[in-house]
């Protein structure tokens, strides 16, 4: 080897010394969506560890676009080992994305370093799922399709050949002089001698979002059940803690379709050894039978790292990494050998007797329990690498699972990045305020991801029901309870609120479905920012601060942001109130917006100022927007159940909803069995509202009963 | 290029491809000093950045020293393109280093990353001095020649093939679970194919830093008047605001030395012209003469980011970087051409008119203002190897241009980093934490740098008398009143205190000067952690925290260390107080101590409680020490100038003191123009203290005058 390796040093030499600069040759690799190979891009990327295959056909029907850059703006340059990107910027143009950020939403002007991590607290690049694409509000987004930790200046470095040079100022003297000077280019610094970067054309910046999803297979559709409530127990709990608790909701007359165990159910944890503890859970499939008789699911929390005390240790242990977490043995899931234990594993104890899906923890950080960079992997992949992939192969590798049993799952899992669109898994994280969750459910719009703000505990019941009435307006109407046992009702003077809230999530399923479906075949995230919206103005307001020398020597204005309210679907704009609030400004799109709870006018391109009392939260619906509703049942329908639908109608405009219909639990709508019947309103010759339904497609699932008309706004 | 850098490219795939592991050969390069060759160093390092030259002559008189690890423990591992060390840990064993940490003293268990910047409130590795350079309780240290941002993990991760692995433990139900198992091995990661690495012998930990600071050239040293006061004036004062300053020390009996002008004095800042300002200084010489008729020397402010007004600007921009600090060009100090036209103006326009030394700012970060990553340097060094090097550079040519007139100086610089130990540089920065700052003075003995507790201006004259009282007993005594205009009267409640804690100082010049000459000639550092003084123990109590899993589900006890006094100099022990206190514990080490003050008894290897009162600042002093102390004169004293000695004794040991002279300016004791001369106190026949002093040696500098005895302890 030593022979070999000098060769090899003498050519690493060689080429540090080379720094070339290019102009990247642009290929449209589908309908809108620019690729260019940079240098020579690693062999392990993003997509190849996500695994994911473009939607061509669906990419066709997002409508015509052209490169949305000026080419030669766009420059790449290998120096050093490593590959530098730059992308222009214009002067009022914003970006977004970045990654699940829970601070802001404007991106431009930030330096990131993009790492999978437990979140921290502060916007600095290391979340849960830190994908590497940006949107511009101009409308495209970049894509860099990297498995390292990539530094990010979206907005923030000065060249000094820039075309649009800030001027020096003297400090001494010009009170408009800026610690920031203004940034014409977005830097990228990928550690690799190349890389593969791709462009999403718009035209608009939610075509761009569409189409970086749709090449990454469509977001994911998750069962019905899936959109039902869950709750997560206490840790170890036995199984009949579980029946009680499950009991408790029926009786109670709280909704619940899946309950989660932590990490209790296993016989060792933190390692774990992924087989049932036989004191707690003697029977484990019969006790998985008995939920589902009662309509409950099982969703089992674990760590992938493996105990020296489970029985696949030794098995899996040449497949695994030279470091420990918590002791446990690393998979390498990039390796199928790992793969087949682990997952056989589950497949066999778990899958097979009807556990539907899981919660994959502690993929993501932080530093001082994960493998460390120094890691070495049997596949030869780095630490760096797995570290940013991990999280998308345990995605991939236990949905697959499913997918062969041709059963949906709908799990939890605490790391993603990009490429990870199609995976029916939900973020979640220990971090928990709630002002920042909800600005985290709007920037997983831009990220590809799905992010629960879970309702854990609370100090008081005004702050249990104001994170309650989020949870239930987000992709997983989620208690984890796994430290504090709480329960819906462990608040008693908002117990009923909490139960109306969740009975309200029940009765929206066709809706959320329906837009879960738009995100799978369409691309467009449910959850996202007002910024994407229509007739939302993104004016960017600077605010100054503290202008004491002493104190801040390089004081700069903040940007002020809308990060408190968001679209939940093509019709819903949610504004939640936090603990202490009583009223709140909500900003209004252009056009004409109702109250979703009584369907009055509220106001139209507008800054309201809303006090709507505890008991809710304010949610907004558009001009002749649809909302299609079902009664509020305890369990979300079951395969083939045939539900009423209550089809309510806001607003002045005759409207149309796309309502989307399957069999709820299979992958049979890959193979077209699945419908969109159209719901109209409109008003007669008489000038009445008049709603109908477009007929069932012959040898379609259909599964709408009687409908009922709601017209909301009188 | 295209064809040529395919090739490389192929071969940069062969070698990523390629991981080797090696034991590391050791070759003794100076006494006590251990070199390994790992892969293929890169050309660029942090010695080659210093320039400095190994004091071979005084390593030999450091004393025997064998190979202090167990080889076959050291790990290096090539692979990815980057080198992984390892180094083992025993389990008793402390370590300390990785440079200016603000907050804690011991570094076993943290994650690092080693990365110039602005201290940002947090030690995560990113600091003013990121030296990598680490040094065991067990008596040695360890030094990673490399200026890549380097991630550390000391003592955080656990390999499978640990030879002393934790037990792996259930957490459902073991409650000695630990978040953070035991971890057996310093490991790091250097990005890059190869690396250098030094291993410095003991046997003490004292002797392993020793060690450090000689092969690195010897710490500083500093001019007499170095020693004096400082005082940094308002931002925008022209010449007679600085002569009325001067005046008004003068006149209250205020002692002062140099005087730091702020960024005024130039024609623009913020980028920089290097010229003078016409207006607020008419005639720069005239003034710096002036000033020194009334003993005050001239330091000037800059950061070396080129304006494009300055009138180097187009000679220098072809040896500038590709990106802007502040719309500055930044010059390429790896460049002969970029140090002739940047340090030549600073020569031709200052320094020949007798400026005495500069502050050199912003140097270290932070990312928002400084160049990013991605920027390219026409040298070819990559931008983190000049971020690394950067604060190293301009110590480095800026003290030639003094070296070079057989001038010494000293000034202030806001980073710096590994072999930089001899430049004649104090460390600042602009954070502001009182305790933090003390941490940083502590850390700042391990990092091969030193650092001042500067003060600027504070809420209450209680908190700037606390910060004064640590600021006389630094190694730079200065009040930067650059925002702020403070003056050390600025708190007429505590002006008085301030003058007499001024003028303390100046009478401890030959006990300081002499300490510096130790750190110069035996490498030794003033400013150190307690933790390296004979007959500390150093005993690592861990608390528990809060245990609620809800809020932190990985909960870990925290080691209590002491991180709040310090050793100044062989002989004081230094027990800061902060703004609120009015007692605080002392640890005294064994052996007895006595109070600086009144040279009473006050304890011997215990821990004592102190209420000094807001007066004093607890100063403690060992058995049989000897501080010469001279007249509390208002300026320090000339080149040559004779001065009368106070020699003091403490305690009930007979002792001895070496005392170092020379001219106090210039290199002259570089060509064995120094003496040493031993003051000696023992009893005599009767039991009385009796003190005496070398005779001078023979053609060699003696400014010793008149001295008198005071046996402190009655």
């Amino acid at each position: 080897m030593q022979s070999k390796s000098l060769f090899s040093f003498i050519f690493l030499l060689l080429f540090a010394s080379i720094t070339f600069s290019q102009q990247p040759q642009w290929t449209e690799v589908a309908p809108g969506v620019w690729k260019a190979v940079i240098g020579k891009p690693e062999s392990y990327d993003l997509l190849k560890a996500a695994g994911t295959e473009p939607n061509k056909s669906a990419l066709g029907k997002v409508g015509p676009a052209s490169f949305p850059l000026n080419k030669p703006d766009i420059d790449a340059t290998v120096t050093d080992g490593k590959t530098y990107l730059r992308f222009p910027l214009q002067k009022q143009e914003q970006i977004f994305g970045f990654g699940l950020n829970f601070q802001t939403v404007y991106q431009r002007g930030k330096i990131l370093q993009l790492h999978v991590d437990h979140y921290g607290g502060k916007d600095n690049g290391r979340t849960h799922a830190p994908t590497p694409f940006y949107i511009s509000s101009n409308g495209y987004g970049v894509f860099i399709n990297s498995a390292r930790y990539l530094t990010v200046y979206a907005g923030a470095g000065v060249r000094r050949d820039s075309k649009n040079p800030p001027v020096a100022k003297d400090r001494n003297t010009d009170k408009t002089w800026s610690a920031r000077p203004y940034s014409d280019a977005v830097e990228i610094l990928v550690p690799a001698g190349g890389v593969e970067v791709y462009v999403f054309g718009g035209p608009k910046a939610i075509d761009a979002i569409r189409r970086y999803n749709l090449f990454n297979g469509g977001g994911t559709l998750p069962p019905r059940w899936g959109l039902g409530f869950t709750q997560r127990v206490q840790r170890l709990y036995n199984a009949d803690d579980v029946k009680n608790e499950a009991k408790a909701f029926e009786e109670k007359g709280y909704p619940l379709d899946f309950i989660g165990l932590e990490p209790g159910w296993q016989s060792k944890s933190y390692p774990c050894t992924f087989e049932w503890d036989k004191k707690r859970f003697p029977n484990p499939e019969q006790f998985v039978k008995d939920m589902m008789k009662v309509g409950i699911r099982i969703n089992l929390w674990l760590n992938p790292y493996v105990s020296p005390e489970a029985s696949i240790y030794n098995s899996i242990k040449p497949f695994t990494a030279s470091h420990t977490v918590w002791v446990g043995a690393v998979p390498d899931f990039s390796m199928p050998e790992a793969r087949k234990i682990f997952f056989g594993q589950l497949k066999k104890d778990q899958v097979d007797i009807g556990v539907s899906g899981y919660k994959i923890d502690e993929v993501d950080g932080y530093d001082h329990y994960l493998w460390p960079d120094v890691t070495t992997f049997p596949s030869g992949h780095g630490a760096e690498q797995m570290r940013q992939t991990y999280g998308l192969l345990v995605q991939r590798y236990s949905a697959e699972m499913y997918r062969a049993l041709n059963t949906r799952t709908f799990g939890l899992v605490r790391a993603s990045n990009g490429g990870g669109s199609s995976f029916p898994y939900v973020i979640y994280n220990d971090y928990y305020d709630h002002a920042d969750f909800i600005t985290a459910l709007i920037n997983s719009g831009f990220a590809g991801v799905l992010w629960t703000p879970e309702a854990r505990a609370s100090k008081t019941g005004e702050e249990w029901l104001r994170r309650f009435q989020t949870v239930v307006f987000s992709p997983m109407a989620m208690i984890n309870a796994w430290a504090s046992g709480t329960k819906p009702w462990s608040y008693p003077e908002v117990a009923e609120q909490v139960k109306q809230y969740s009975l309200l999530r029940m009765q929206m399923i066709p809706y959320w479905y329906s837009e879960f479906a738009r995100y799978h075949f369409e691309g467009t995230p449910i959850f996202r920012a007002m910024n994407l919206e229509e007739g939302f103005s993104h004016e960017v307001k600077k605010e100054a601060v503290n202008q004491n020398l002493e104190q801040n020597p390089y004081a700069e204005a903040i940007s002020k942001e809308i990060k408190d309210q968001y679209m939940a679907g093509e019709n819903l704009l949610v504004a939640p109130l936090f603990t202490g609030q009583t009223s709140r400004k909500v900003v209004l799109p252009k056009g004409k917006w109702f109250d979703f709870y009584t369907g009055a006018y509220v106001g139209d391109g507008e800054i309201i100022t809303v006090t709507p009392g505890l008991d809710k939260i304010p949610v907004y619906v558009k001009d002749g927007a649809i909302i299609p509703m079902m009664p509020p049942m305890l369990h979300a329908p079951a395969k083939g159940q045939v539900i009423d639908l209550e089809v309510r109608h806001y607003g002045q405009k005759p409207g149309s909803f796309k309502l989307y219909d399957d069999d709820g639990e299979t992958f049979n709508y890959e193979k077209g069995e699945y419908s969109w019947r159209t719901i109209t309103v409109e008003r007669d010759a008489k000038g009445q509202w008049k709603g109908s339904i477009s007929a069932p497609e012959k040898g379609k699932p259909n599964t709408v009963g009687q409908v009922s008309w709601n017209f909301m706004t009188k």
